[in-house]
């Protein structure tokens, strides 16, 4: 089935104490569409990008058979450009630059090709512009993703929750959920997050793996501990992609389903970090990704007698 | 089958957000022996403690059907103590008193009627007493299990190494395995220090569970979203005392049967952490752990058809 993502397309200069990047192909769209499309999903990108956007960039996104008719191209403007430098430990970092250039405009527009798409994933954006990208389908999606950021919480308070409020499924980081829902126990700040909207909730714990809550089920996943973590950009954005492709190729929105789909988003997350920006996720084939899949399989699996 | 645990019995004073105590029970032999006890396994204890030291707290141990003759009550001296308050977080704490006592001139020995203990738990001590227990034994254990923190690696590092190549299972948290190891993954880091003697890691990493490394293989342990942390302090002891009393208690040290272990040590002290001090652990019958066994095993369960 097929998915609308909005979400950035932007560039990215990388710095990790491995090397560092030029210019490169980034953005949450792009990771988010990657992965949806490695999984068999058609995925459909609503961004906005400058005339700067190279025209081989746009030929790679629609060569991986994304749909960019929803990628806006502003001529006289430059596209939005992000640029970071990782610490040693690989899990915090500076923001070098951040140039929002086109993004500052942005007023998304749903082509009419997409309309019929029963997946949507909101990438991290403001919040009101996620808002209007629902209120652009004529019948609701079947499943609404959505990731955020605590930026949010702390400059669009009442926006965010307004949105919170519309999605099946929300994707936070541990110290965002806390900040969400004022409670430091994760099952404690899940139950309140339930409550604000959505019926799932997905607290991602980078290295520390990611927990599912539902009701009152709760689904861990682990991360698999790597060789190498190269570059951690896009990361969470592989992740949420994975996961939403995974559901929107089977079509299938249970429980049960969404623990595979956590599954395979952090599967793909581990080819992402092995490489610097979308190489790892580019290259990947499914042979890898199945057995990728195998060594989570196994690395949890025990068998106990309750007596 | 039989357990040796050489580790502390001592007086703990804790302050956490939720409330303080007095001096109470406490010392990593105690968590050790009473997870161990609980489980069914034989714990025999050798410590040291001063005149001041209950009668009711020994007759404690022994209603648990711990063997005691192994603890030398040094009348004229006084029981190690330690006070310690907990941040907001219950991840970190400050240390506010350590008084040594008759733990400074602790000369361990083994009671004849130990000899048979096929199990051997070396709890968190300066390593050269960790050492003179493990030649104490006139025939070595079946299994030995080495619990130590990053304070030996900085005062005794010469003695730690020597100890860590002589046991069979090391037990540290993730800072300690990156120090001991100088790597900052914990693949490479684990694999280093399996090459430093034991033949199985474990990684222990609190409210993100703990990693069994042995040869090329891991296993992940969630630890479970807890609704109240109340005392984190004993928690590591008694996952300790769980694992080695589930292993000792069936005799079988296969991989297959340390997973189940680990599983085991996490889920009591799970319950260590929701009450002050040894309360939790006191306090837990049969049922209430089978429950929560069983919680642990849904967590991490997941079909996923490989194509």
């Amino acid at each position: 089935m097929s998915l609308v993502i909005v979400g950035t397309v932007a560039f990215d200069a990388i710095e990790t104490p491995f090397g560092k990047t030029d210019k490169i192909l980034g953005g949450a769209a792009t990771y988010i569409a990657l992965a949806a499309a490695k999984l068999g999903s058609q995925a459909n990108i609503v961004s906005v990008v400058g005339g700067d956007f190279p025209a081989d960039h746009m030929q790679l996104l629609q060569n991986n058979k994304i749909d960019t008719r929803g990628i806006e191209i502003i001529k006289e403007g430059k596209t939005f450009f992000w640029s970071g430098r990782y610490h040693n430990d690989m899990n915090s970092r500076d923001t070098l630059i951040t140039e929002l250039n086109v993004l500052a405009g942005f007023n998304p527009v749903l082509p009419a090709a997409y309309q019929q798409s029963e997946f949507l994933m909101l990438g991290n954006l403001t919040p009101s512009i996620q808002k209007q990208v629902i209120e652009q389908f004529n019948k609701r999606p079947r499943l609404i993703v959505m990731d955020t950021m605590n930026f949010w919480m702390d400059s669009a308070w009442d926006d965010l929750l307004e949105v919170i409020g519309m999605v099946d499924v929300l994707t936070i980081n541990d110290a965002e959920a806390r900040q969400l829902s004022g409670e430091y126990a994760l099952i404690k700040a899940a139950r309140k997050i339930l409550q604000m909207g959505p019926e799932f909730l997905v607290i991602k714990k980078g290295e520390h793996g990611a927990l599912l809550f539902h009701k009152n089920e709760v689904f861990f996943a682990p991360a698999l501990p790597l060789e190498e973590v190269f570059d951690p950009t896009g990361a969470g954005d592989t992740f949420a992609g994975g996961f939403i492709g995974y559901l929107a190729q089977s079509g299938d929105i249970s429980f049960s389903n969404m623990k595979r789909a956590i599954i395979y988003g952090s599967a793909m997350a581990s080819f992402t970090v092995e490489k610097f920006g979308i190489e790892g996720l580019q290259a990947l084939n499914n042979g890898e990704l199945e057995n990728r899949i195998q060594r989570f399989f196994d690395m949890v699996q025990f068998d106990i007698k309750i007596k």
